[in-house]
């Protein structure tokens, strides 16, 4: 168990990954190269393949962008908002967004009809919008994109099933489709029409990684360039068995919750408390695996010193668990009356976006 | 060997696959409800699926459609036409004809850039034209068709790698993802925006059949109607050997081939003449093996009368190969002439159809 207030030391299976992966560390090198922030500062983007590339470009004056796109299976959580700020991050360093609604991917994964992903992607797209994604950006849905449609198709010339299957495992075709798809996605900022071939960076999880190793095998076969990625660490859900994801509803805090409810599960969450206010006087708490910390490093505390000082006094048994938490869900309340204000304006022009 | 000069008797691996696929033969019955043709009479058209489904939609003056599609890889020949003339023969009957310029499946099955069909495609469209498809019809390039490349998405939810290899046996990706896109070709005439499920027809060569037992599987799957076959006959290579086909260049007559080329290719087909002309005299030709002959009955005699009697004057060594295969070189031309004229002046509507 680490005691560095920033947890920038991976777990043994990320580091593992890594190695087997030919995932590259953010070194202190880099990480000079890179502008502030608080996602480089405390780890919670630990690897990278070809992230160089973007700086180079970026330091050359020559065009770059980042890609990524997400399943419109539901509300946005503050797992997501994670990514969207990486997102601002890469545009506020002069990158070009590319972002795609995965509806056809919804649809073979999740089983979610389009008709009812439209609807979805309105939400989400406002959220973007809100959280700081300029409207010049390039935002599309899989399902009414001809040429990312064309690419998905195309692709499938450069596989086997049996590639598929050493990447994936064993699937239905419409998952190995799915992967194809989104394949075109992380090329298409390559594509003529967008200026040609480029170096793009697309920010994922670890467990995503498979579909960048597809992904850049089929760009060397097209004369692209493979596209370049950041692993962040992904925030725990509330419950703090796993990644926070739609796939366990009560564990997560979504872009539209109301106070009540946001308060009352903030309440709840995983803490690294312990059983009794007087053993945790005596013994102090365990940030390490505190969801409602891991809150406040992830999200809501871009001062490394009151990050610091609020992991020490947790360790000494000074902050206890209810005034801890009661501290996060002003700052979580805060945060989601400001972004709830700003994304019902932005609606109408997620609609126009969208083509809807 | 059969001495029917109209060989409606199929040889016996076609009889032998309709069963194991469940392919029926044409009826007397169902041949008087059909629109007097040669294609019908002389058995060139020989087996079905559901054709009565079409026959009742029209008897009901409800809409019906007859869809069908070609790789554009390269100019059309005798046996494209035996196929055009059968969408013609269906349009004339009131359906309304679907047209797909099979690029993507050319990419992945011959290899063809979509830069190198879109130039065959205007070719092909044109012939159609000229040879009697109105412009009215519907006709795409699978490329730039996005609710086509997107039906080849969807529908690859409804099936495994283990149900496609065991219709198509072990193919690289793009084989099966050609084969999706053509079912949502196929599929295309029952989609909401041409009015919603109606009874379809495909004319389909026998080992093109596993495409429709694969649509029909899917098209019940989606509430859709299972599309309704015919199964032609195919027209051989001059020499022969095998179905006329661009993979054997110099055993096929294109539509754009000159009066001087088209004449020496006839004189040097395959025929069912003698060793010598004495020879010939005694025991007779054999109609039955000659290319020629075919030539005469697929497309070139419309009389039946007329047709017996040459194939009678053959076998009894009366008519010789050299003055049989100059009256087909004859006619051969004179249709020639007057299509290439007909498609000169089409192809200005041909790249307008065609979105160039």
């Amino acid at each position: 168990m680490t005691v560095n207030p920033f947890s920038s030391e991976l777990p043994e299976d990320y580091d593992k990954t890594m190695k087997e992966f030919g995932i590259s560390p953010i070194t202190p090198a880099l990480r000079k190269r890179l502008p502030d922030h608080h996602f480089i500062r405390r780890g919670i983007i630990f690897g990278h393949r070809d992230l160089d590339k973007i700086l180079d470009a970026r330091d050359k004056k020559k065009p770059f962008a980042i890609m990524t796109g997400i399943k419109p299976s539901g509300v946005y959580h503050l797992g997501n908002k994670l990514v969207i700020d990486q997102l601002v991050y890469f545009q506020n360093m002069g990158a070009k967004v590319y972002f795609a609604v995965a509806d056809v991917e919804t649809y073979h994964v999740s089983g979610q009809s389009l008709e009812e992903s439209e609807k979805t992607a309105v939400d989400n797209v406002a959220d973007l919008l809100a959280l700081g994604l300029k409207e010049d950006n390039y935002y599309y849905r899989q399902s009414t994109e001809l040429d990312v449609l064309l690419l998905g198709h195309l692709y499938s010339k450069n596989v086997t099933y049996n590639m598929l299957k050493a990447i994936y495992g064993e699937h239905p075709m419409g998952h190995y489709d799915a992967a194809l798809i989104q394949v075109g996605d992380i090329l298409y900022p390559q594509m003529k029409k967008f200026g040609g071939p480029k170096p793009v960076i697309v920010p994922v999880g670890l467990d995503q990684d498979p579909h960048m190793r597809l992904t850049r095998d089929i760009a060397a076969k097209q004369g692209l360039i493979p596209p370049s990625s950041t692993y962040n660490k992904m925030m725990r859900s509330l419950s703090g068995n796993a990644k926070m994801s739609k796939s366990e509803p009560k564990g997560i805090i979504t872009l539209n919750d109301d106070e009540k409810s946001a308060r009352k599960k903030i309440m709840s969450c995983l803490t690294g408390g312990r059983a009794t206010i007087e053993e945790q006087k005596k013994l102090g708490g365990q940030p390490e695996i505190c969801v409602n910390y891991e809150m406040f490093m992830y999200l809501f505390e871009p001062s490394d010193a009151k990050l610091k000082e609020r992991f020490d006094a947790c360790k000494k048994g000074a902050l206890l668990c209810g005034q801890c938490k009661g501290e996060c869900a002003d700052r979580l309340v805060a945060f989601l009356k400001d972004h709830q204000e700003k994304k019902k304006k932005m609606l109408p022009k997620a609609k126009k976006i969208l083509g809807l």
